[in-house]
């Protein structure tokens, strides 16, 4: 798009017979591309060829065509509350992946165990953009902008039940966090965080204008 | 009340002339009475001879009738996170102290300064029920649960805007804690959870029971 | 944890391969361990020797990894409204008891029926916490909150259906109580209901430090 | 109207002016009239001359032109839950006076309190319809409709704050209540829980087609 | 029930075991029963010699146990809106049938061809107790409770999509009705709109105690 | 604006001051203007200058600058359901007139009340586009959607108690409406409505462009 | 109908028996009907001469009984955001040319890519009626609303996911946008688009009645 | 703050005695000061002593204790949709400025009339980092996400009626933006989006240590 960002394709509500003209459309032009939201279920019904080429995660759901990039050495950190949301800590790993960036994914750090969190804070805040991945009451999210001085992004997730059922509860922490400086993605956004994350690293004072 | 707990009037509904009257009744039959959410318009239209027999707090909007008794020595911790909420932590303060029960009031602990909640935490760990009140994201909560094994029971506040304006916000946080064992009572209600905490307090092993 | 709660693994969203996992690790160090919410079908899907080592209980969706406690004699209520609402009922029953803590079920007793209720309120008021489980329009929150000195913890379910599906009429419910006192945990949380009262019962005062 | 109820005038979003004119055009029809929701100051505000005409009632809020009715013997019940929820229990029974029903009014008695209920619930049950005004949790409802086999009205009224704001909590109770024949009308909809008993009332079989 | 409302099973969520032994205890003890929301799955899967005993409508899914009564000849009328609101509208037939009560079913009458309905309206004008059946917008209640003098009980149904999904337009529509002396019960809740007119048919004033 | 509507002044936000520069830079250049949501005491904050160059309609809370246009013979239907709902509907038939097109205002045609619509229904359907105005339950747009053949814009007011509070309640009943063929705009807004239906009007075949 | 609509058959709620009865009625009085919400599922299930009369187009899920009309030349303009947004905008279409009306059908022209919507805005301002179909956040309605004089009638779609998901993002943002003249039909209601874009041609002045 | 941000205070629910406390304190430590949402009474409820110490700005509700500082040259883009976004747009301006950071202020670009959006958005694309301030629909967020390559943060504000009163129709839109890499603050945020502004501009690559 001419906002600089990769090309993404959301899957989620498209057909195989769609997915693999858009795969061929992309290979005729010679272009890397990044599926999203491509579930197992999704990737087994692509025609062999059409998966031969596909570099695919199942965890995250993602699937990348045209190969890897070698990842710069700063790291965006993705800080992940609990297992359960990992399919969406990861999208956003593959997102920041597929253009370069790499990540340090520090998993099962939620605020209930806050000593845990303690334990990884220093490596956290040595990065220079934090996503954040949190359901449930996204306690994390308050917590991890308190402590660092990099931008946070808040990606809650669907995870949770009752109250907390369909991301809402943790998307409220997110916008009314106390600790200023918080932003956030709509609910299970990994793609869109690692996206803002890219705009933020693009944001830097260029070597030439130095301030 | 059956149930053992103090005999309580909410006044937000009621008229000077119906507070009056039920002064009135009160002291005919010699009882103490606590009310709760007279505000200090409220409290000023009452004429002078029932203001002169109550006990008023204008930040906890309480007034007691029949005097003060002596307060326990083991108190319950009362936490709260930011200075707007300190009329609703203050309601719970003044319920407890009406039956007697000492509160250590920790202010200004919100997790966004997570090192002012760390150096009170031991003081906190020495009660035996814990009140937190919390209003924006409510994360107080869930750092709380997780760091003392006292119950913890949630306030949440209206205080906010936006998303969390009214309290959801903190109320949903409080519900979906990801820290085992935190419950929760209505929006603002400093009485509710006093009251809760003197159940608690209440259900404690008798001594000619021991297990 | 921390708190002095029990470990506990929530399988709702854990593959079969993850579940196995974690019972190995704790099995290596001896550790107890509480599964939940785990669904016949996934309790199906583990390998036999997984299932031979746990004490499967499928209406409360519980699993026990190494063996059960005795129970203390003092119970705590557990008081469900609906057959509906056992499983829900059940998980809180079966948390006690991986404690050690001995649970009286008093079963069907929704206000619809005072007399059933009125009939078991003398064993329930032996009780020194209550946890009062029910859906549609919980009423049996407030009617149980003022026939009991002891804390009442309400499970608000998420059976019932129109304006009651998920259960967010019960647990307004449950927290616009006229009955002071009541505290709330999330939606068919019987387990964080257990643990609230398991922190009540520690709440009591040490016979070293009686007041 | 052509349903055989009482002509009304919602006053709520009227000027004194247009009042006035409605007053005027039935006097001299000769008509009888109710209006409802006439707050003290509206009524202040009509000229001296319309105010002799009307037989005004503040607590109520309605106003009676032309004389009262002799009231019928077999009274319609009204129960209110809590005082703040009497302006809308005295709607009700002012709208079955003015069409000649004569009302019980029955307050105090929420289930919180559930032995006040109880001293007067064969009074209730020899009525033959019941009108149950409550706000807060509105568990009123579900305990009376379990106790009496007259029609339940429930009122669910604003009278409550936090998740009771406004009624909704009280609202959702009378819909979703697990006692049978329970219907709701809106929210401190007292005149029309009236309307509806009135209704009840002709739907009697009449003498001269028993069954 | 004490209410003298019909004794009646809610099939949703209780097994085909479960069902068959409630079935075995009322034959035991010779009592007629009412089973709802029993789907055509539920029904088959009964043993046979359960299903032999029972009179089953797939459209209302309810059953009956216990052989039908002979209907009274003024019937109540059960107005539709559309054809998909007929499981609603034949669950309430059903339940007053078992009561020995007459239904007078009108479907397809929608207010968007006002027509149709007009054409049946003396009809509907005939019975002493109306019930209404509808969901999207829900505008038939109003328009009904202008043109009869019975009460009308509105049952809003889940039919409809967009804003209209699940029920609640409808029901506000109920709620909101501008025709005085509307009541309301919970969406689909068929079986809880015949209890009440039930209950007001019998609210008549006995023959022993005319006014 | 290009597109052809009106150039109009919201001034529910604006102070006296940006209101009178506003006005001042029209004059300047020729415009005509209007202005909506000028609230009484807006209107008399203005300097004498302001107010006497502006045509002001205190119901419909607008003002025009530039005088008035002669109207178009076939009107629009501006059809109101109740008086309180006379403000937005006011709103609107100003919006036409100073767009030269005529109104004919229908008022107090609400469906509680059939007969009076259908006494005024032979006229609504001579006109080409009409506009239904209603709080409370809405039912007015689908009665209306059924019985004419031209377009149908619904204007939801926030007329209402209760569930209708706010006007969620007719803005449902609009967009679920069963009436093929009715539309929408937001909560209150008449001027948006006419907007609409101007260009409507616009839609018609030129006369040189016949189908 | 009686408003100049074509007959139209919604089948989402309809089984097998019901549409092919219908089918045949319209078949013995000579009527042509269209049919909605047909899923390729609901087709097939339909016997083989039912479907050998029916034109279906499974993406629109339509099918139209009687034969294609000729097309009018001057098309309505039906633009959709993403290709998700498909199936809603082929469901208008297929109204349209179910009662002779041409479509201009551009898709793919969400916002986030402006100038693949501008590369098409001369096309869709030639056009009379404008139907803009669009999920997520809804942002072509405005958009479109401010660059054509037509009329425009948005369709929210049920497209997106977290705040997004079940179209109430969308729909909000048609109802508020903050271009004038902007109407909207319920999520999805793709037909209810094109029956009022057809009231609206219907709309134009007559030939003989200029203005 | 530990995370590098500037000290600021929310007056919105804090008494003239406390703002004059906090002050004091500020000036007796020599720290700068950055007082939100003071509105003008609150401003002038200050005693003169305090008043003159601080630089007021009565349209952003801002005011700053301790002097200004030089601003840096490359500025934030902070872009406002209408004039009632001015307020939240000036509060983060001043925030900004607070911190030495300069803001392009381009207001009225409302996307109704995109050309006005288009004549400025070249210099708006010049800017690092993008805060986008809107309330009724919000479509400003995707159509500014869409066209430079900066990180845009949304502010939704709580202009609107109807629908979007409050601002949680904006806020929708900005999270479900189709426009891949908007970020989002809470309503009327314009400090915090500030601070994630400052929080980004620091994400730069620091000079030693470029990739
Ligand atoms: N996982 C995702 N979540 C949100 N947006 C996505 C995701 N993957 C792709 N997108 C964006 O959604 C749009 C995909 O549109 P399309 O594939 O054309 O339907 C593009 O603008 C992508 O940048
Ligand atoms: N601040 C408060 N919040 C919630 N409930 C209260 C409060 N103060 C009193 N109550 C309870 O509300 C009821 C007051 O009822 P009344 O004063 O009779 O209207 C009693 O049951 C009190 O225990
Ligand atoms: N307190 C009330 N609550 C609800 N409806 C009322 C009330 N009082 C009068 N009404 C009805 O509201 C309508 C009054 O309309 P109007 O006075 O013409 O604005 C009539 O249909 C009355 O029957
Ligand atoms: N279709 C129905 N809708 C609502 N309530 C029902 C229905 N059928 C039975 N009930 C009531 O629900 C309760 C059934 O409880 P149980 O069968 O014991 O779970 C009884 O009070 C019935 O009167
Ligand atoms: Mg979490
Ligand atoms: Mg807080
Ligand atoms: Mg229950
Ligand atoms: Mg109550
Ligand atoms: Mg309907
Ligand atoms: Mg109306
Ligand atoms: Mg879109
Ligand atoms: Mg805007």
């Amino acid at each position: 798009a001419r906002t600089g960002l990769p090309e993404a394709v959301l899957c989620s509500a498209k057909s195989p017979a769609q997915i693999t003209e858009i795969l061929a459309a992309a290979q005729a032009r010679g272009a890397r591309l990044l599926l999203t939201r491509l579930e197992p279920a999704g990737f087994a019904a692509l025609d062999e060829g059409a998966r031969a080429g596909l570099d695919y995660d199942p965890l995250a759901r993602t699937a990348v065509l045209g190969g890897k990039l070698a990842l710069a050495d700063t790291p965006v950190a993705v800080v992940a509350a609990g297992t359960s949301d990992l399919p969406v800590a990861r999208e956003a790993v593959q997102t920041l992946a597929f253009n370069g960036e790499g990540a340090l994914l520090v998993a099962d750090v939620g605020v209930a165990g806050l000593w845990r969190l303690m334990e990884r804070i220093e490596e956290i805040r040595a990065c220079r953009v934090v996503i954040a991945v949190a359901g449930m009451e996204g306690a994390l999210f308050s917590v991890l902008g308190g402590l660092v001085s990099a931008p946070v992004i808040a990606v809650p997730t669907s995870v949770g039940y009752g109250v907390a059922e369909g991301g809402k509860a943790a998307l409220t922490s997110a916008l009314a966090s106390c600790a200023p400086g918080v932003v956030t993605v709509n609910i299970d956004n990994g793609f869109g965080a690692a996206c803002a994350a890219l705009k933020m690293l693009g944001a830097a004072v260029p070597a030439n204008q130095e301030r």
